[in-house]
């Protein structure tokens, strides 16, 4: 174990001294930020950055080698970038701009900022994307290690535990943990205060190997526990170190109150002081990654699957079907399921790639984290549980978009047609979840080959997509030369006389259909639309119906608020139309799918009805 | 300890019997459910049940001394069912409907059957619930316990870390859980199996007494379980037992692929066989609960809180003061918050009421499940986080609903407007979130008299409610007697004039207001009308300002899916009128409030050229 040197050891301290000025300064300059938390993870990532730890080419930001570094704590952010201007790659006069308007220098790290991993400030999420960027650094025989800066506050979030169960299960000793316990939370002391043992304790019982440092601020010390997480051939490391919350200051050290504030311009002179001028220009340097790349993998190309029309196949087997297929022609995809391939059919890319897929339990927080991690280091994720369940990941998903995440999120089980297992599993929410994240794609297939088509697109598609898959099966409605694009629609029926129009996917396709055929019987035209892209929507296809039939009715397996509906109305808002919204209002129950399709008035009977009792008006 | 005589045991064993042929017959009755999942845990329930453990006078089902149990696997419905039916509560006849359409007896359990205490099917929830039951207890010195069933593969949920870690903290030696090791999951064996040294080691890390129980089908070992469970005096207590899924049938004993399947009529020949006939007309008697009351409290009054017109003062602000001001007239009033209550103001309720505040630190999933069991219990729970978090429990706020619980929920920190933060604090989806809710009221003030009458109509209201304040100052603009109604709305500029309506919430309520006076300085009337209860909506103001103006604008801080824009274009589906949604569309970044809501579209200046770009076109 390398020992360090009494030179080295002074320039750290110049370095970590540099650290601290260009943190008070930046935050008073701003205003706000955390300056307290900040300066007690100074020799924690000083020591990571410049005491031959942390190995990163800053030439090539890129090189696949490149250690990985995520601030958990996100609100650290005045560290962060004085970090990477202490390694030569911000300007320090930059750092005057830290939470100014257009800076890449925000109040928390986002993608914005160039070395940024993930995005980061809800708390209790960067652990998890480590893990995901272990996993792929396994996967791909790459030497890297990915380090994760944690406060103590958010160890008391259940997605953390979820992420040390899954490393260890994984036994990825090439993620090293780094609890910053300063003792304070925003508003006092947290649960377990300074007391190391605590933490020790539950990570150990949780698999992990445990370092605790005694002292958090000194370099030897440090240096020593780095080493030993090098060490590990087995096992995650957690380096578990007490520090004091506003080190350096001593007006802030150890005090309640500081957080989350600035100092003022006469409190920054006076800590200014204290903390005295380092030699000039201290720059730090970091060392190189191993150039080792990994293989390029040949794609073989695989035939697409033929669906006879009238076959009936529920479009999670068709999505567990295109996967699998899709796998030979895309080295990068992977598949991560929460214990529940069986049901939304990963299970298919499972048996046929077990190294590329990741059980990942039942734990839809962190297998989101995950998939984040895993995307940003090159691979293509596709994460699937019942619609349901990846709500439990809300905050995960919310904040994947401030990372420019490419995460392929597939949910099945979705709508009252799961039938009698009941509410608590029905998907009724998740189309008004992934529509509020800007720019997220959200697709509802109704047969086995559209859905073939959408995993295809999603695949090329670079950012966050949603695919709402059904469990019962559908008749294979389309031809196998059908396309099918994010932002398309179908016009499935049309006539000269259409007087309504009946706006539809998955599920409920199939009802507008037979609604159709009887309204036909009875002498009513009506056009019937798959909205299978629900955002981005096809405008143009439903401004046409607006201007050609009376009404449009829309029908969805969904609550009708921020569902397909509301989608709709958006889409005419400046070009007023009728619209009738058929969807989940009712307190849903178990039974069949049938009866409580039609408990909530969307069978085709019901659809019907609907559409006589406007027509009989008219 | 009592030791189980040799006729009690009989006794016990012939009831196990019955309730697996009960187990049987209704999952292969019904085509589906979780048969083996429900036969391994019979001995953990019946044992509870039957040995004098479980108290619970069926006679007064509300008595406050009723012990409470939880199934948090809520896919072992058929136990849960068969077990009160053994109790005498359900006829034998009844288990037949289970999972018909209409029948109380769900595929997994809801309110709408009478002993539910909280409806479970999505897995780790049940044990946070049970902590919010258990603190109730503490708070009015009942001596009632709270049971919670629980599965093995549902230990991986983080959330029930975060109740574990709670239950430690509080000391809540009246909750008490039970592992049901089956080993089994739904696809395959769990994380660790049978090795029930896993569990223990992490649940005594995290303060727990564990009692491992070696044959979860061994009354007797079962009893001495659960006799030092109820001697714990500081500590929760976890029971894990190791249990065969399928036990009691050969063909399904430990075997995988039988999860959430029922066996076919001729297999169910052959398990009865197997099983026998019991005694007939087997029933167990429940022990009764002690039946000593709580104090109740006189409730004093006290007065409103008066803001001077023109004063500046932020919601968030608001809230902390009515909170308070509450608490004196409504007892039963108790307040939740993940460690920012000095940001959110809970921390007014906290510093006056302490033992009503329940501080669960940085873990919403676990906080909002026992909210949801404290307003099982009777109370009124109040749960602040910033908005942006309660994403975190989305899965947990869905459930409510089926719980049919009575939560009041508090987002600070909602909006661009927040500033310099940047977009990981933003609330920007939380009105989404909550309009998604079957019956969530969903209010938004814009100023502290607003703020305060909405807090009391929250109050008031039994069912879910959200309430969505401002970081921000904003200025009092409503008189202190102002009243505010769910499902109302303020006209608070009209003339008859008006060629335009903007429709606003909060904080673009004031930039609305400005907008408004730039407008009639340049002969332009338009309509501000301030929508602080977005649902319900006030239809009828809504529909009078689109037949009196020619476009409506609506203003919202949030992203334009689901928010206060789509809930008016809803309002006006079947009378359509021009509606242009102002909302955050772009990318939020850090910056100053003023320059955040300008950037994005929402400051008065911007509101004024949107409105002018469709005036000068007409």
């Amino acid at each position: 174990m390398a020992t360090v040197t009494e030179n080295a050891l002074e320039k750290r301290h110049q370095i970590a001294t540099q650290l601290r000025r260009w943190i008070l300064q930046m935050t008073t300059d701003a205003g706000s930020g955390h300056a307290t938390s900040s300066l007690s993870a100074v020799e924690l990532m000083a020591e990571l950055f410049f005491g031959a730890h942390f190995r990163f080419d800053v030439e090539h930001p890129t090189a696949p080698n490149n250690d990985r570094l995520i601030f958990s704590k996100g609100h650290a952010s005045p560290l962060y970038y004085a970090l990477w201007s202490a390694a030569g790659q911000v300007a320090p006069d930059r750092l005057e701009n830290y939470r100014q308007f257009g800076s890449l220098l925000e109040g928390h790290p986002t993608s914005r900022f160039p070395f940024t991993e993930a995005a980061t400030g809800s708390l209790g999420q960067g652990l998890s994307v480590g893990v995901g960027m272990a996993l792929a650094a396994k996967l791909d025989q790459l030497d890297y290690r990915t380090f994760v800066l944690l406060g103590d506050s958010e160890m008391s979030e259940g997605s953390q535990w979820e992420a040390i169960q899954i490393a260890a299960e994984y036994q990825l000793n090439n993620l090293v943990g780094v609890i910053d316990v300063n003792r304070l939370g925003q508003r006092g002391e947290t649960m377990y205060g300074d007391d190391l043992q605590q933490y020790k304790r539950r990570i150990e019982a949780f698999g992990w190997q445990t370092v605790v440092v005694r002292d958090g601020h000194d370099f030897t010390e440090l240096s020593e526990a780095y080493h030993r997480a090098a060490a590990s051939t087995n096992q995650p490391t957690m380096l578990i170190a007490r520090s004091v919350k506003g080190k350096g200051v001593s007006f802030l050290e150890d005090e309640s109150g500081w957080h989350g504030k600035a100092i003022d311009d006469a409190q920054l002179e006076t800590a200014l002081q204290e903390l005295g001028q380092p030699a000039s220009e201290v720059r730090g340097e970091l060392s190189m990654p191993n150039d080792r790349h990994p293989l390029s993998v040949l794609p073989a190309d695989a035939e697409p699957i033929q669906y006879p029309a009238g076959d009936e196949v529920a479009t999670r087997t068709a999505y567990g079907d295109a996967l699998k297929r899709l796998a030979s022609q895309y080295p990068e995809i992977v598949a991560l399921d929460a214990e529940v391939s069986n049901s939304t059919r990963a299970e298919f890319f499972a048996e046929s790639y077990p190294d590329r897929f990741f059980e990942m339990f039942i734990a839809e927080q962190n297998m989101v984290g995950a998939a984040v991690g895993l995307g940003q280091r090159g691979k293509i994720p596709f994460v699937s549980t019942f619609a349901a369940f990846l709500t439990r990941a809300f905050d995960q998903i919310r904040m994947a978009r401030h990372s420019e995440a490419n995460v392929k999120f597939v949910g099945s089980h979705c709508g009252v047609s799961i039938g009698p297992d009941g509410p608590s599993q029905m998907g009724l929410e998740d189309i008004a979840m992934f529509r509020t994240i800007q720019e997220c794609v959200v697709l509802y297939p109704s047969d086995a080959i559209a859905t073939q088509r959408l995993v295809e697109r999603m695949a090329n598609h670079r950012g966050i997509s949603y695919l709402r898959t059904t469990r019962g099966k559908t008749p294979v409605i389309y031809d196998n030369d059908e396309r099918f694009e994010i932002g398309g629609s179908k016009v499935l029926r049309r006539s000269d006389r259409d007087r309504y129009t009946l706006v539809a996917a998955g599920i409920t396709l199939h009802e507008a259909l037979a609604a159709h055929s009887i309204l036909q019987n009875e002498g009513i035209a009506a056009r019937v639309i798959d909205l299978y892209s629900i955002k981005p929507l096809d405008h143009a296809t439903i401004r046409a119906a607006a201007d050609a039939t009376e009404m449009i009715f829309t029908i969805e397996d969904h609550v009708p608020e921020g569902g397909i509906g509301e989608a709709v109305l958006t889409s005419l808002a400046d070009h007023p139309t009728p619209v009738r919204s058929l969807a989940v209002r009712k307190r849903p129950l178990s039974g069949s799918s049938e009866r409580l399709l039609d408990d909530q008035g969307l069978s085709a009977q019901k659809i019907v009805a609907a559409v006589k009792a406007v027509a009989d008006l008219n």
